[in-house]
């Protein structure tokens, strides 16, 4: 047994254990507390296996899809969530997450480091198919969790429908049956009060 | 748009956010609180993509493994978790599970729930490869969080070395380097006092 790779893989394994306590903006529907990053990514997945029909074009290779939502946000561990509504937070997301990818993904062997790199990075840049479908679960899923716990990240300061559809507009190329089903249900929502016109 | 069949996959998504709230036996490492199913699966989905080459004999469908052990507790939705080393809750373990997976898996378009249950059964019935390396995982990584939290499920009533080693054991034929990575770690606790020998 080569003792040193497995050694920096299970490292690995127990350093991001950390991400079951990092805390997202929006709350879990069935018990009065924020979804953590372990959770989303979970969900997130589970939507990926279930959802993939939906998006347009070719077919996606949905194991990627897969692999990219369960560690687009590993890096929050050091970088922390930025709240997808925070203009000023966002100024300086890329390099922060930046540098807590180099310390978390270089904690694996160097291949499966680079692996990772580059899973990552094709989630960020957001070019591929799979990574546009990654990126409309990544919107698609807390949408549903604020229609089901009345609108709680739709209430803080600035969050509107033109906010939440502007968010929720990757899904309108990608996703078009799903961006019909957000649009419905935005206005729904606006209509009960759970979310600003 | 076939709003019946989308209507049917967004309230299975809806539904095992449930998952979130069933609380496993084993603590989270860096948070005082137990670990909740969904950040479980989590976990060994990011375990299956990066300790796939300990897997013996033939390659893995790793896509496969994945969705395995993503779904693998949702029934516990309605069973709830039944502690492994709780023998009296495993006499009625098996139809408490199938009729939670009757329930909640055809709340989904029947062709896919027909998907989740082969799975499913698939994964239950610990017979192919990609199940049996799912199992392998599913106890291992319980193994890892308990090292890491001071034993904390290992100080119950009635676990000892010999009760952890039976229930690793499905590691020593499939995996037998983290078989050998158990073995040493399992006796180190023992000398450190986390778990009785």
């Amino acid at each position: 047994m080569d003792n040193e790779r497995l050694e920096k893989q299970i490292q690995f394994i127990e350093e991001i254990d950390k991400l079951k306590n990092i805390y997202r903006q929006n709350r879990v529907i069935h018990e009065n507390r924020n979804e953590n990053d372990a959770e989303h990514s979970w969900h997130l997945a589970v939507m990926a296996m279930f959802l993939s029909e939906y998006a347009k074009g070719e077919k996606l290779d949905i194991s990627k899809v897969m692999k990219m939502v369960l560690v687009h946000d590993i890096v929050e561990i050091d970088a922390g969530d930025t709240f997808c509504y925070d203009e000023k937070g966002y100024t300086d997301k890329a390099e922060r997450e930046r540098k807590a990818a180099e310390r978390i993904f270089n904690i694996l062997p160097e291949d499966q480091a680079k692996t990772l790199w580059e899973l990552w990075r094709e989630f960020e840049e957001m070019k591929t198919k799979e990574a546009k479908f990654a990126a409309c679960l990544d919107r698609f899923q807390p949408f549903l969790l604020n229609r089901k716990t009345d609108g709680h990240t739709w209430k803080k300061d600035g969050v509107n429908l033109e906010k939440v559809l502007k968010r929720n507009e990757p899904l309108k190329e990608e996703m078009p049956a799903l961006w019909e089903y957000v649009l419905k249900k935005a206005k729904e929502s606006v209509e009960q009060g759970i979310l600003r016109p």
